[in-house]
């Protein structure tokens, strides 16, 4: 678990954050709640397990809410860089799709832990903060959609249900982070690479 | 959330529970499970949510990983006959596969919150009662991968990774328990019908 955060911290998901106290504030909320979830996590917990005391916690966030949302927004940020960037990659509608599949499955199995906070504790932000978060993930449907539609568009791609068919490709993506496992027989590469191969199957994309 | 549970009630889910007092203990441990996480919620709430005392619930269940585990167990067992029942159900493997897609779709869309709760809060089982979800979770892969295995010695699949097609094919079907709502724009049985449609592609089901 804290190697997976470390490995995040490294990788530089947190990288972004400052100063360095609120940037370890975050790794820890992000294995508190991995691992007892949202609600069963206090602020204090947060605050030991980053060896700081509650109210040096309070300068940064006012409230564990704040935390969760710092999180969820950095992961949604970055999951929507993978995405554009694989989608404006250039190449065909296969080629951007096999390639935005691949890094997508990658984040999930590399930062499976933050990812997991960041898909199951979505119900835990306000309202507002929910808000802001859904339209993060409108884009990322979007970007995954129109490279679909692209594809049906040039001839390459049966898609009967194009809406439904960028649901299934991005859940079968984001699941990886309930599943995947270092210890697992796959790597995060290899993992993307047979999805991307299955996601081409999906659409029917001639010769897949 | 409660609409949902007394569905699962309904329709069955938890009708071998017995006494009556044992089953609305579940029933409350689910909704509690699911709103709050396994580790934020006490056996304190779940007997009130019952409307009984602690100690009642004690009578039934001595810790509350003993409910977990009764909910995972059931939900298990019904995962693995609806799997059974398609797979034994007749037909070409892709007739079987589709019928396995569908019926293990709806659960999840159906039963979206017991499954979250079944689906999440593995981790959360002592290592004894893990171990007995785990051997039953290895039957539900088998069943499928059996029917895929079929599909590719009788010639109508194309499937490069048995194992790792069996793995996709099931988590894009659990994963619809997260996504899922009931205010959304397609019914349970209309994922299923899509699902199905979607597997038999990742399968190369000729005239899929």
């Amino acid at each position: 678990m804290s190697a997976e955060a470390n490995k995040s911290d490294n990788t530089g998901s947190w990288a972004d954050i400052s100063p360095d106290a609120a940037r370890r504030l975050v790794i820890a909320a992000v294995q508190a709640f991995a691992e007892r979830g949202y609600h069963a996590t206090t602020t204090r917990d947060i605050a030991g397990r980053a060896g700081m005391s509650p109210a040096a916690l309070y300068i940064h966030y006012k409230t564990k809410e704040e935390l969760l949302f710092q999180i969820s927004g950095v992961g949604h940020r970055l999951a929507l860089g993978i995405v554009r960037d694989a989608a404006n990659g250039g190449g065909t509608p296969a080629e951007r799709l096999a390639a935005v599949v691949r890094s997508f499955v990658r984040w999930h199995a590399e930062h499976h832990t933050t990812a997991r906070v960041v898909q199951y504790e979505l119900g835990a932000l306000s309202e507002e903060h929910y808000t802001e978060i859904a339209a993060r993930r409108r884009e990322i449907d979007a970007a995954v959609r129109a490279i679909i539609e692209d594809g049906v568009r040039s001839g390459g791609f049966d898609v009967p249900d194009v809406p439904g068919t960028t649901l299934a490709v991005l859940s079968l993506c984001i699941d990886v982070a309930r599943w995947f496992s270092p210890e697992g027989r796959r790597t995060p590469d290899q993992v993307g690479d047979m999805y991307a191969d299955l996601v081409l199957r999906m659409v029917g994309a001639a010769g897949a």
